[in-house]
């Protein structure tokens, strides 16, 4: 078992990589809203990004840039999506691009821009200007925490991670940061997340290592089902290091490297769900038993994207009708309803798929009163199973979002 | 264009279906709660059901008991769905079935059961066999609106329409019902709806009549995206008329039959969607110039049941960024953003992918005020269109869902 350091005084600076924040004032007032990462000359850089057809114009442009050149910086703004705004939306990023590239003496293809707040609106681009000469000027290596608060948007709490593994008698250091809290279903990354080692590690190798661990950490959560414009995962090698190169997928060094970045991932993604827009309750979902990973993340999501299922955690209401109620639906093909086991915090509550003989609604009741609960649905048709991590859907959630523009 | 009638005073009954209420004292006091419907030995059914795996016990009985014979005698409950019941829920519901057969002199397949309620809960069966003799004693054809009543659960208002038609110098009367309110997003009926005329229609026609009607109604709406284990949809032909059996789907009388039962359904399906759980809003959302039916269908459900959607049409605000939010993540395969156009009750909003040059906010937010609000989104790749009714999300869909079981 790894050891996550999550403590904002205890962060672990990554050799090679530095850090600056700045008040460009592009929506909120008195707080950090841009962030500048510099890397160094033999770093690798892994990313995934948005699947929604609508996807940004930092988006647009950090995919062109990754596949031209080997980035040297990183440019993220809360605040404003710089989303749906068009041509003008590439133009602006692209001006942005242009003087960091300046200030730092690099390409505009060398910088990778992510923006994240709303929807809709045009980047301001001279105040962002003028913060990114100021964030430049502050770069350094422990800002990580800083940076952390500096891209949040409807979040609470910054997120940040580390952990430290030895690989060959060296240590190793991971660590991540992310923001989000509502428009989460990743597809493929989430929101904003960044996530660096000083290992060196080969640039196909590190592609495999993000995938993996984006496919169990930010791809297995939801708040509301509603995928973003915006979001970007990126994974950061930058090889300030001693030891040789990871270059081969089945090496102890790749496998220790893996974990340690998959724990880093898990980490800020279930923090995403603790912080997540008007949640009172942390729900870990395990469907088990399918017969393929598909099918156990179907019935996955459907439960914990169910309104009437969120409302009922909410409420610390055992309605295990609504339950199976999410699993029926879910278009499990040939679904035999008599195999379902449903048990809440091990509480058994279905068996066979009706109502458990030893179940109470008493026992009902103390089991959906903890903060965190753990629903297993078994499918008893196969060995596939799949962990999704989601919250309960509260007033809170309807204030934050019928009120968020105002 | 047909004339509806939805005054409850002017429902018009239809000749051969009578109608008999009790209060059985299932959940809910001093309220009705059970309907028996009769219908002539000449009479045909026809009826499609939930898809959900889990469906209820009734919906298991009377889709059997459909199979096997013709069907004379309707048993609808509310307060109880018994679903997730397993065997027992069988059995409970079956001995309620003879109770009636044996009322009313006929076979126990020639009852069908319906129940709409809380799921997980046994049939309370002594208190429905005591209010089915007093529904069966209380058979009139005048009985819509108190059955419509009967019916409910959540919903706050009976949902009841006819419309007279002339098919050959006669008129035929189309009378329906429905009930629901939450769990709504049927797929292949929903909730509870019975519509019946007293036309004479060939079984197989009348079952065309039926899913054709249902398609462009209770399957294009949406409340929260739940499907229910007890959606049930039928439509009766008593056939007490004078005009011959319609038998050619090609026939005029066939045409304007079917246009009637379709307007009764449209109407009844609508009015679910005005009564929806703490909805505040009317929406009609026109998904157009699709290269698919299926796509429009996909483009036009995301948005509906987007809650970051639902929580700004809820507040009035016309925040556009979450429609292409919604769009972008519809899944429509190569889906050029720059030709998407949006208005919002014909404040046009996004055209080409990105805000309208005459656009504001203030114009947006005018749009936004009525009650009742359409949204067009046209996506400019083929021909193809959808149109999807459905409402906005407010504290009250929380406060109703979390609370309704205590």
């Amino acid at each position: 078992m790894l050891e996550l350091i999550t403590d904002p005084e205890k962060i672990v600076s990554v050799p090679g990589l530095r850090l600056g924040v700045a008040s460009a004032n592009i929506k909120y007032k008195d707080r950090d809203d841009l962030v500048v990462v510099s890397m160094p000359d033999c770093a690798q850089v892994a990313a995934v990004f948005t699947q929604n057809a609508f996807c940004a114009a930092p988006v647009i442009i950090a995919k062109r840039h990754l596949s031209s050149t080997q980035p040297r910086c990183l440019l993220i703004n809360s605040g404003n999506a710089n989303a749906g705004t068009g041509q003008q939306g590439i133009d602006d990023a692209l001006l942005c691009c242009q003087h960091l590239a300046e200030q730092v003496g690099c390409s505009i293809e060398q910088v990778l821009p992510f923006s994240t707040g709303v929807i809709g609106e045009y980047l301001p681009v001279k105040k962002l200007q003028k913060g990114i000469v100021e964030a430049a000027n502050k770069l350094q290596t422990n800002g990580w925490q800083t940076a952390a608060k500096a891209i949040l948007t409807t979040d609470t709490r910054a997120k940040v991670a580390s952990v430290q593994v030895d690989i060959e008698g060296t240590t190793i250091t991971v660590t991540g940061m992310a923001k989000g809290a509502g428009m989460i279903r990743p597809d493929m990354a989430t929101l904003l997340a960044y996530v660096a080692t000083d290992a060196n590690v080969d640039a196909k190798i590190l592609r495999h290592c993000l995938n993996n661990s984006v496919r169990s950490s930010f791809n297995r959560i939801t708040v509301d089902g509603d995928t973003s414009t915006n979001d970007s995962c990126v994974l950061i090698a930058s090889g300030e290091t001693s030891i040789p190169q990871i270059d081969d997928i089945d090496s102890n060094a790749y496998y220790i490297l893996s974990k340690a970045v998959g724990a880093v991932c898990e980490h800020l993604a279930k923090a995403i769900i603790r912080d997540a827009e008007g949640a009172t309750k942390f729900i870990t979902i395990n469907v088990l038993q399918g017969n393929s990973e598909q099918e156990c993340e179907a019935v996955a999501y459907t439960v914990a994207q169910s309104p009437l299922v969120k409302t009922a955690l909410f409420a610390s209401d055992p309605n295990w009708g609504r339950l199976i109620m999410a699993i029926g639906r879910a278009g499990v093909p040939g679904l035999d309803t008599h195999g379902v086991d449903i048990s809440i915090n091990d509480i058994e509550i279905v068996r066979h798929g009706v109502r458990a003989k030893n179940y109470t609604e008493a026992k009902g009741q103390a089991a959906m009163q903890p903060q965190e609960i753990t629903i297993n649905i078994s499918l008893a048709r196969g060995e596939s199973q799949v962990t999704v991590w989601t919250c309960d859907f509260s007033y809170d959630y309807v204030k934050i979002n019928a009120e968020y523009r105002t």
